[in-house]
């Protein structure tokens, strides 16, 4: 898992420069559509979440989560037309989710698959394939493929008249490499991995573009560290999920360095601290980080970028916590590489 | 809160009887749409869960959850022309609903509202508002609002052409009645309370219509009893989570007793065993009960209503373990009442 955080940068680049040609093809499928409509599961279904805020903030259209089952549980004929279909999978190879663009094809859809696997099955039926290049991924935690797939999002976002800045999108993989070369870093992380050894569960919440990032933050701690981690939006968190959170149960925080989520992750780092649990930040600037107990810098990315920075440091966070509580991060209990659902 | 959840069959009767009348101006205003989009947050967001899984499945309409910021904190602009925007808000006080609402409304949405308001912000400016008669609820963790707005989710739906028997609906409130009569569903309850006791957090899934019950019972869980309660989908579960599932974290598993979601819940059962945990069922039938380690039956409902009989047995173990583990359920801390978040 550690091999494969480091070797975002390499991946990344090799991904975008792949698929921003492509942003062409997206234009073309996405001319007779008004609006997105994601597919997918687990790590997936995190990065489709930066793509609907993305797709919605900077390209304004319409872009929403579907749900698969109405597709392989209820075998539902719903008409989408109109609509563009992006489903994503690591493998290619998850049948639930071939098997609900095969279906939204029949509902009248257009089809783009997001996948890291070349020749898969949703790769192969879908009207654009956005092939990542993350490489072969081992460890059963996605990592480099989660934040390829957000590389790709950028991309579709672009093809689909969003107003971002290309140059941005190319300089991204230097400012995550220059942030994984930075020492200081794993220091500050290993302060926070140190507390939340003791834990019984913890609250990881951003807001806006960066809750893609905290949901997956959430999902790796989860995943390789067995602990109930409840990521959520700071919204959401303060409609009724704050009350758990306590001295055995805390909150990672996390915020893009500017934007207009940043005062309420400042908020809400005062609103834990006042609940008696500690605040760790990710990100936010110096003002988040003087608001908790311990914090971390996220790379110094655009917001609309900043989460693809923003889950390496919890990726790294993770990995460490898993072996201090005698996981192995690569391997966790219960899971496979390739997880079928129908 | 045990007060409001016996008041559930009166409510709901109340609220049956004043909405369904209402189904013709849903019609109305429905016929130059083609899709519905929810706004909500927290237990509104799960009860829009139910509306859009079965505006989905039995309405043949595309209709999915959107995201709040979009509006209130990233003031895109996005044409939804065609696109009957819901929002549902137990006060209809949310600021932040009420500013979603009007901004959908600029972006040439038609919008209706369901709230228990009268009066409220969101009732005034929706073109339909749907108020349901919960009466006052006093209770922090909302029940029988809860309820109510599941119900006028089924009135919406059958506005929008849904192919569904009235006649279920107005035997509802009898079934959940005969439910809460029987005194065997308490002693069950109560097993599963005690065990409950001891748990350091818990998974709480469903799939498919049923889903937004669970997601419900866990926020309850998380309000009233401080447990870190994971709602989430049996295939979401098994694309990652279900690794913090062993003998410290259990699972509770919700089906309705037919329909094409019950053999999974089963299967997920005897997974949730396989993984050393404790296995509880709510509703599934016998097949269900003897695959968990304790079970208790839901009120016997078709599988489209099933959702608002299963939270019932949800909302009376929350209850009773708040109380267990020395709570105020009625006061939990941290929370009030309306919720505002911008």
């Amino acid at each position: 898992m550690r091999t494969e955080i480091m070797e975002q940068p390499g991946v990344l680049r090799a991904t975008i420069d792949a698929l921003l040609p492509q942003a062409a093809q997206v234009e073309a499928v996405a001319r007779q559509t008004r609006q997105v409509l994601f597919f997918a599961r687990g790590t997936s279904d995190n990065a489709a979440v930066y793509g609907s805020y993305l797709i919605q903030t900077a390209g304004g259209r319409l872009a929403t989560l579907g749900s698969p089952s109405v597709a392989t549980t209820y075998h539902a004929r719903i008409d989408l037309s109109g609509v563009l279909v992006v489903g994503l999978s690591q493998s290619g190879r998850t049948q639930e989710i071939a098997e609900t663009l095969s279906w939204a094809r029949e509902c009248g859809a257009s089809v783009i698959a997001i996948t890291n696997g070349v020749g898969s099955p949703i790769a192969e039926l879908a009207d654009v394939a956005l092939v990542t290049r993350a490489g072969a991924e081992r460890a059963v935690p996605a990592t480099k493929t989660f934040t390829c797939q957000l590389a790709a999002l950028a991309v579709l976002a672009i093809g689909l008249g969003a107003d971002l800045d290309i140059g941005q999108l190319r300089r991204l993989p230097d400012v995550i490499a220059a942030w994984l070369d930075e020492p200081g870093h794993t220091s500050a992380l290993d302060a926070i991995v140190s507390e939340l050894v003791e834990v019984k569960g913890l609250v990881v919440s951003a807001r806006g573009l960066a809750y893609s990032a905290a949901l997956e933050v959430a999902l790796k701690i989860k995943e390789a560290c067995y602990l109930n981690a409840m990521g959520i939006s700071y919204a959401d968190l303060q409609h009724g999920p704050i009350a758990v959170v306590d001295a055995g149960t805390p909150a990672i925080i996390m915020a893009p360095d500017a934007g207009p989520t940043r005062d309420a992750a400042i908020g809400l780092a005062r609103r834990v601290s006042g609940a008696g649990a500690r605040a760790y930040g990710i990100g936010g600037g110096a003002d988040l980080a003087a608001a908790c107990d311990l914090a971390v810098p996220d790379p110094a990315l655009p917001e609309w970028l900043a989460p693809i920075g923003l889950v390496v440091p919890g990726q790294l966070l993770t990995e460490a916590l898993s072996r201090r509580l005698g996981i192995d991060p690569d391997n966790p209990r219960g899971l496979s590489k390739v997880t079928q659902t129908t």
